[in-house]
């Protein structure tokens, strides 16, 4: 048998994880700056607290466990009855009950809903753990990734919403990658509906919206004359995708537009708070108004963010938004929530695309002690214990191979110094060093080792 | 509906994560000191990686993953057709392919399997990944739990097993726990089934010696007569397990009795290099040979290492062992391997139990900013991301809240200073700081605030 794994999912080895790595611990000194606390929750959730939350397309994409035990003949029967049921979509309550976590919201509504009473609010809390969704595999799309979110439940007030956006804007300015954070207010495109006369086409206006960069104006037009909008109509949305110019400018620009609704006023009011509060807080220039911002899922109710690399050709990196009742869905109302992700994956081939990962971040051990024979590699490994308890990472090779196998090791482990002590260096308490790097080789006293390493350990 | 998580799962909060990445880091930096690498493979395994590796009882508790697309009528029919066959426990290849990781072991030998030709070898990984087990679950039991392992594959040098008993001293010395670190060797109880006379009936003999702790030694002599050992034998199996005194002294006294086994002899060896070398490489009296030690997993076949805390109640928090054969069940043959393993959740129950996790893990922001108003809230928060851009973690209350409501969420929160800036403050350009551990209270000018913030910052 030749061993594989399953489509859609990846191993990663120790270059990878250093990457993967650097990404993450800069999302999260980021968030506990900004007084976030972490949370993990199980990857296995019940069944109906997933179910029915994604719409029915994600509700396809949830990875069922099946329920162990199926064996015993009492469980057998209840499925044997179900089975055609089963079958057919209707039910599965006999052979699963729990599947894996397909996001990180819902669990966090969840856990928010089950403890609530004992939570110091408002609670802010990042989770970076993996999701799995059994979806057609494709460049750039596997079925178990990482999702790195931070949210706050249980504030109305638009100062975390001002938050989000500059954690967005420190993380990638740590991270060297120019970005567009892209904000925009679901009141805005409830407004819009509303002073077109038609509040309930709200969903079909945002989703032709939605995809106008990916398809042109004309095909939007198109779109909504296809969804019954009349020409005139058309005509304020097309006049409200062409606002332009800069922030202050394009929302001089909007307040005419919708001026008659009160729920648009909302919508302005907020995102100039947030606006007049992030440029007193910094002097990024990253932060951009965007109108035609939509957001696909439909429960957020107000600040709508998204961002993009400026330098590269990638979809979203990151996004987010306010929702009016987070835990609403599991019984607990009242409790209003916001937040922000961040795509590892996408960010990571972003710093790949533009070289932006720093050398500085795989950890090599420093040295290398060569196995020189049975007597030479017993004195060599006390000498190196010693180097560990300096905290020098290193290591020993484990058979007196070859030199040259040594030195190869130590070359593919991107190991920078080569340590070589034969028996006429354990006579004279001495060693040979070998930078592999520059090719610089000395010898040094055992006692100037140490030092020796650790001022060269980078 | 009221939320809950399935039985056997946990969620973690900040204080039980920030507990849990101590050790975690503790073990990790210790592993990348021993230039071990790190490897994450997926959540999900083909279903035949993972069946079969594990004992029947093993099989039983795999978490089998649904095959989604079940409501397509292609995929029906086969299931349909399969279904008694599947209830029978006989097949479900047509409703499960993919199944969740059962432990790291098995994983990383199908990785050394598809990748030996590209690896550097001798391959050094360590893994730190949650792993799922449909046990029932009790008390210290989840359905969910963390594994920390590091392997070597690919070299029969005993260097690598001595290594191991240094890893286990240093993260134990490093978390302050008191241990004792059991090694045996495999070789050895081949060895003593042999001089009985019965080497076919080792494992039934290993086994009764691996309950010898629990059972005590009248009910293990039973256990060997009822599997038909006789008087005599018995008796050497009783030697054999009342071997005392200091390791050198049980070496000396296990000779005579293994003398006529070439097994035994080799098995004898393989300990005396072991110890002798970690003897030469730390002062660490932990080391300590245990002939009783047997490890329940039949794979191994050399030194085999079991640690448990010595002033705990508590099983084993790490065990491992030496197997000859690591990918010969992915069709890669001659890769020997070597591993241990760290029981994350018993290492922090013990940890709990005896007060060992130092007070200065806790993330705590350093400062609540509190809001005093629309106005001071604006300019506080300039101020504070002026705090965050010198890096320290701090947060300002969302609300203008009572004054009460705001220091309690401080004290909730851990968050040491309360930083008040109200209209009199930000006329004076100073901010009243408030030591909520010591209750004093100072009045700064606010180009005083981060330099007193960062000195305090501990």
């Amino acid at each position: 048998m030749k061993p594989s794994i399953p489509q859609g999912f990846r191993d990663f080895n120790a270059g990878i994880l250093h990457r993967r790595s650097y990404i993450i611990n800069t999302i999260k000194e980021v968030f506990e700056l900004y007084a976030f606390e972490p949370l993990e929750t199980p990857a296995m959730e019940n069944l109906e607290t997933l179910m029915g939350k994604y719409g029915d397309e994600g509700d396809k994409l949830i990875f069922k466990v099946l329920n162990n035990g199926l064996d015993h003949s009492s469980k057998q029967e209840n499925a044997r009855q179900q089975f055609e049921n089963i079958l057919l979509g209707k039910t599965d309550k006999f052979i699963t009950e729990r599947a894996l976590r397909y996001d990180l919201t819902i669990p966090f509504a969840r856990f928010v809903a089950m403890n609530h009473a004992k939570l110091t609010m408002p609670y802010k809390r990042y989770q970076i753990q993996p999701v799995w969704r059994a979806d057609r595999p494709q460049k750039g799309r596997y079925r178990e990734f990482y999702q790195c979110d931070a949210d706050v439940a249980g504030t109305y007030s638009l100062i975390s919403d001002v938050e989000f956006c500059q954690i967005y804007s420190t993380v990638f300015s740590r991270l060297k990658l120019n970005v567009r954070i892209k904000i925009n207010n679901r009141k805005i495109l409830s407004a819009l509906a509303e002073v077109c006369g038609i509040p309930e086409k709200m969903v079909a206006i945002t989703g032709a919206i939605d995809k106008l960069e990916k398809i042109g104006l004309d095909k939007v037009k198109e779109e909504l004359s296809q969804n019954d909008l009349t020409e005139k109509q058309i005509q304020i949305i097309v006049n409200y995708i062409n606002i332009d110019g800069t922030n202050e400018e394009k929302l001089a620009k909007i307040e005419p537009l919708l001026l008659e609704s009160e729920t648009g006023r909302e919508g302005i009011d907020e995102l100039k708070f947030i606006l007049e509060y992030s440029k007193k807080a910094s002097n990024d220039q990253s932060l951009v108004l965007d109108f035609t911002l939509a957001r696909g899922l439909n429960y957020y109710t107000g600040t709508i963010y998204e961002v993009t690399a400026t330098d590269a050709k990638m979809g979203s990196i990151g996004g987010g938004g306010r929702y009016d009742d987070l835990a609403g869905l599991f019984g607990v109302t009242g409790v209003p929530g916001v937040g922000i992700s961040f795509g590892l994956d996408r960010i990571y081939d972003v710093l790949e695309e533009l070289n932006l990962f720093p050398e500085s971040i795989t950890h090599s051990p420093t040295a290398l002690f060569f196995n020189m024979g049975e007597k030479e590699s017993q004195f060599t490994f006390e000498i190196m214990q010693k180097c560990r308890t300096a905290n020098i990472p290193c290591e020993m090779y484990f058979e007196p191979a070859k030199m040259n196998k040594q030195f190869k090791y130590a070359t593919n482990k991107n190991i920078r110094y080569a340590i070589i002590i034969g028996s006429k260096e354990m006579e004279s308490n001495r060693c040979e060093v070998k930078d592999l790097t520059s090719g610089d080789q000395s010898s040094l006293d055992m006692e100037e080792l140490i030092p020796f390493l650790k001022k060269n350990n980078s």
